[in-house]
This record gives structure tokens, sequence and C-alpha cells, in this order.
């Protein structure tokens, strides 16, 4: 990502969105908020820093204090930058949360910066100081409730990994609640020789659980293996942990029954870059591809000025096509060659890349050839799908967007 | 905005925004990115916090160091929360941004959030301790492109401010550069009883500068008059102050020279509402408000099922419509009276409020009477534009959204 322009180190463990980075980031965004809207989810924002004394409540303060960043205010009280938010979530709702009734819970989610004051920062993207996080939290006046609202949430977290991003290596395994509380947990992993961590799987029937050695497998018989991955997502059945700490009840006085749910966005592009990349050429899940289109201006030739009006006028037919509005890159940096620039949008993984022939001279809907060329995840190289004309080329575009 | 359940606070100078609030916020950050994009500008995020060698390198790390919030990592290396973007998106440059050229500049923007370590936070999201900013930065290989490219920029603040919000009462006046360096800057300022900060306004001829007393209009003679404000957005000449220090330069060697521009995304909104609103009913720029359409349902009588199936059926029409998907409320709490609920959309400032009056059965395109209701800025009360069928409503709705 580095190495493509994507991202910028700005110190150890911290990372700047460059331009084309961005975009695949505000596109995960897009695609994950989308998922959770649907559901009935209402985004909030809440800030990045909390007092001590929320954190004291919880017992937390204590519990996370090494890995948490600190801070003061000029009156000298103490704060920390969040590393998650359910104590500040629970304390809102317990003062605004009206209206929670039997099978209309309330969902609220960000999409936020949180911080790890890490010890050892590394591999990247995976594994920062401050990274991006959407996280949602659900409140449920029973616990019954609280499990079907659960499901409604992780079946919206399947639809974004296997069906939106088509991120089919995603294991989900059954996991401890550990410091966050609760009973029911589950992690989400993404096969990554980063190895953050390990979890337990059978080749044969793709059963996985927490690794630990010797293992068999419950459906097979089979012996599990061992596979380093990174975890992308949580979800996290709370029960009344913090609700009856900071008093967020119904009406009939019982505390709310909680579930929380995070996607590492920041770790899930980095992760889904690793998994479905070959080589050196970047490859991403296509609906986070920074553009979905390159149109590649050929190199001028002799006295030929390069077809720049053409290209924009072709661009203003494209943009109207279904889904394509800012999506396209037009590559004008004739000065370099077309094999160069090519190679260059291969490294970036544009999926579909038009070459434009070189020609004396260009009109709009002149009889021109185009190279269609298409880039796939897993796959290092171009696939070449021969030369189009100019209406076929629109064809191709309507039918494979 | 408390009080409409737009935001809450979460400790002193700190907010969190709830979904209707985040709704205005969204919106104002599209409206704003919308803009900086037509002008070629490109999305960035820069991590938040900043090592102290980078800030001592400009030398504001000493003179910024009591309004900024300071943290530690584990190896106790100090960090600031950042108050501002330049030291960081130069040293990014410096070893990134190549083909900059005259004519064709590099704009990065981002929204993050920025910390100011307020000793008196006041006045609600006017002054908080965090605030959401959009800061943009430009770079030019001279100070003449820099200068027409300080136009573009300003040019595309106007039409945010006067053309997108609506917000003709802004008055932009020539302002000193103070701590940040360059020759050139211009102060937005909203007319806000709040009083941060004072300038000068000949009500005659509307020239206004920074206010100092006993000032005379240059323009037309009329003694100048003090008027409270707020500041809204800051634009900078810099310069070559920051590229030279960090290194940022051209193939010619010579530094770039910079533009610096930001809008108080959080600040604004807290401005607009108060420009806008009379008495305690909210109002903001019609493409902030929260939802554009309200559709209220009646209250049961007697026997009557209320008409769910029905108001579902005609949302599905009507966001057919254009720029209507996702920004119609449907006002289902038919437990409470249409009266208090109209109550609640007119303090929401709800620009238009469809009622459905109360009928014995319904089915999709009934014959059925609406109340039509607008509210309008600086209005307190209700327009009552009358009574509508279900056609009537569909042609209000596809002229005047």
């Amino acid at each position: 990502m580095i190495s493509n322009g994507m991202i910028s180190q700005t110190c150890k463990g911290q990372f700047a969105f460059l331009p084309l980075g961005q975009r695949v980031l505000d596109k995960l965004q897009k695609v994950v908020e989308d998922e959770l809207n649907q559901i009935g989810a209402q985004k909030v924002s809440m800030p990045l820093m909390a007092t001590a004394q929320l954190w004291n409540k919880s017992g937390r303060w204590e519990r996370n204090g090494s890995i948490m960043f600190k801070t003061k205010n000029c009156e000298n009280a103490e704060f920390c930058l969040q590393p998650t938010g359910e104590e500040m979530i629970t304390e809102i709702v317990a003062h605004h949360g009206a209206g929670i009734s039997d099978g209309r819970p309330l969902l609220l989610y960000q999409s936020t910066e949180k911080f790890r004051n890490e010890a050892r920062p590394e591999y990247g993207m995976i594994r920062s100081t401050q990274f991006l996080m959407n996280d949602l939290y659900s409140f449920d006046v029973s616990l019954q409730s609280a499990s079907n609202t659960y499901k409604i949430v992780t079946d919206a977290y399947k639809r974004i990994f296997f069906e939106r991003l088509g991120l089919t290596e995603i294991q989900i395994v059954d996991a401890e609640n550990g410091d966050m509380g609760g009973d029911v947990s589950h992690e989400y992993h993404l096969q990554n020789a980063a190895a953050q961590d390990h979890i337990a799987l059978c080749r044969d029937c793709k059963t996985s659980t927490l690794w630990s050695p010797n293992i068999k497998c419950e459906k097979c018989d089979n012996k599990m293996e061992s596979v380093p991955t990174v975890e992308v997502a949580h979800t996290f059945m709370l029960g009344t942990e913090y609700s009856s700490v900071f008093n967020a009840k119904g009406d009939d006085g019982i505390p709310y029954s909680m579930n929380c749910f995070g996607i590492g966005l920041t770790r899930l592009i980095a992760a889904s870059i690793d998994t479905l990349s070959t080589g050196n050429a970047m490859r991403l899940p296509y609906p986070l591809s920074p553009f979905k289109v390159a149109i590649v201006l050929p190199k001028p030739t002799g006295a030929v000025t390069p077809p720049l009006d053409f290209a924009y006028s072709m661009l203003d037919t494209l943009e109207g096509l279904r889904n394509l509005d800012g999506d396209i890159l037009i590559d004008d940096r004739i000065q370099k060659s077309v094999g160069r620039r090519l190679n260059e949008l291969n490294q970036l993984g544009i999926p579909h890349i038009f070459v434009i022939q070189a020609k004396k001279s260009f009109q709009p809907h002149d009889h021109i050839r185009i190279e269609y060329l298409r880039t796939e995840p897993r796959s290092k190289e171009f696939i070449d799908c021969g030369i189009l004309n100019h209406s076929q080329m629109l064809s191709v575009l309507r039918n494979n967007i």
C-alpha cells in the first residue's frame, strides 16, 4: 500500500491515507454503513476522548490502563483516547435512550478512530496505534430479544464479508468474551501471514475454532491445522454488564441487554489486500478498488495531438452509465509509455482498463480501436480481452460494472 | 440541539452526535466535499496524533503548547492531538508530492477531528475541545500560481456558504495571519450572540473588517458598528513558511507556495442554527435539515387500524423521486396526538410535512386528504399550505424538493 501511494507512515504505527487509499477506505465505510442502515441501525459519533471517571465506573480504567493513550486537560483532569466505546454509549443511552421495546431494539453505530498504545506496533496497518473501526452497540429489553438482534447484526456482517466484499476466506469462530464481558462472542478471521492470531481449521469441512494444539475436528474427526490469521471483526453478547453499571434500563427498571459489534476498517483493507494479491500486484475486493475503470490515452506519435478532448467527451458518456460517476480514471500521463502506465494500473488492480489506440485524428464516436484488459483477485497478470470498438466498449461497461 | 436530541454532552466541551445531529453533520460534510471535489481537490486523512519532533521542526510545539492536548506512547515519546495539520501534510508532500506543475497544483483536504485544550470550553459546540474541521492544503510551484489557487478555493468556499447553504449573513473580512504565518488571510464570520469575536460592520454598504474602536467605513464614510460574531472558516496564503522547513519543493529546488483553508464543520452547524432559528424552533440551512420530508400518520380513532401499510407503500413511491431516498421520516408514533408530534417536527425544522388525515380504511393511491405544512428559516411557526390529494402531494414533492 505504501509503494502504491495509498498510505504514508507518519510515525511508528500511524498511517495517513493518501487520495488512492482514502477512496478505498470511503468505499468500505459506505458498504458497511449501507448494510447497517438496512437493518435499522442509526449512525452517531462519540468524542474520541473520555474521562477517567467514565472508565473507572466500569473498572476498565485500571484493567486497560497500559494499552490506553492518556492525556490531561487544562484543569489536570485525566482522559483516555478511547480504544472502544461501551462505557460512553451506555451512559448516553442511559440519558437519552427512550422508546426501546421488544422487537424494536436500539442499534447505534459509528465509524471513528480508535487508539491502542501498542508496545510493538508492527505489520503496517494490521496492528497500528490509531485505526478506523466501525463499532455498533445494540440495546434490547430482554436477553431473548438481544439474542434475536445478535443474529440480525451478524447476518448483516456475513452479507458485508461474503456477499458484498466476496471475502469467502473469512472464518467465523466461537471466542472467549475476555475483558469485554458477557457470554457469547465470535471472531472473524482472515488468513494472514502477519499471524497476529492463529485459528484451528479443518481443511476438509472448513470447521474452525480458536487454536489449541492437537485438537480434532468435531465434524469429521480430522486433526485440525493451525492457520495464521488476523482478526478483522468481533461480535459480543454483553448482557447487562455495562447497562447495570451505567443504569441504562427500560421503563420496567430492568437493565437493557446489550450486544456490541466491531469491524476494523483499516485492518480489513490491509488484510484483504494480503489475501487477494499475488506478487507485487495489489488486489482488493471488487467494490473497494480505488477506480472501477481506467482509460489510458496513447502517447502522442509524431505531430499527432493526444486525444484529450476525445477522452473527456467519452468520459461524459461513461459517467452517465450506472454507478460510474467519479469512478473512472483518465490516465493522461501521455509523456509516459503505455506499457509503463499499464504496469502501474495492474499493480493498482484497476478491474477494467481500456487503452485507446493511437490514431492521426480523433472525433467523438469515431471508429477507434480500444484494447480491453481486466485484472482479477488472486491473479497477478492482466486478462487480455481483445480489441473493441466504441460501442462494444459501452456495452462491456453496461453489462459488467 | 441538546433539547432536540441532536447532540449529547459527554463532558465539558465535548459532544456526541446522536442520530439526528449525525445526519446534519454528514450532509454538511457532503456539501463541502462535493464542492472541493469539483475543483479537483483530493481527500486524504491524516493521523490525529503527531510527534513532538514534527511540531518542533516548525517551532509550534513551544508556541502552541498550552492549547494542545499531549500524550505519550509506551516508549515515553511525546505526541500532541493535532489542532491543525500544516506540519504533517507538508512532511507527507515532501515525501510523495510529485507532479505539481504551474496551473496544476496539488489540493489535499480532510474532514477530521481537531483538538484544542481550551481553558474555558463554553457556548456548546461553538467552542469545544474536540471539533470536526474540513481542512484543505494547497501546493503550487510559484506564488503567482498559489494566488490563483487561493482564488479558486475561496470561490468554492463562497459557493458553499452563499449558494449551497444560503448563509448570506456570512461576512468575509481581511485578517491577520498570526501564528499561522504568511501574508494574506481572510476570516468568515457569522453574527452570533455567543460573541467569540467581533467584526466592524457598516450597516449601509455591508463592508466589514476586523473590529477596532471608532473606525469609519472606507466606502461610505459611516461609523462602523461592532457586531458579535463567530468565525466559521479561515483561509491563509502561507507562502513557503512550512514548505521550506519541511523541504517540500519542486524539481527546480524551490519550496512550494502553500495555502491552507479550514471550515469548522461542527461549529458551523451550531452557528447557523443560532442565525436561522427563532424562539425554540430550530432552523437549519435547507440542505442540512435532518429529513427533507415528514409524513405524519393519524392517531387511530375507534376501531380503525392506523394506515401503516398505506404509509409504507407511499414511501416506496416517494423514495423513487429525485433526492428523497433516505430523507423521509415516517412519524408513526401514533400513540401521541398529531398536534404534539407537529410541534416536535416544527421544533426540528423539517421543511415539508404531510399530515395524513384519519379515515376508516386505507388503500394505496386512495383518495385521501393530506394537510401540507412547511417550515422556513427565520420563521418560528408553520406555513399552512392547505389540503392536498395524493397526486397533488406528489407534484409538490416533484417541484419543491
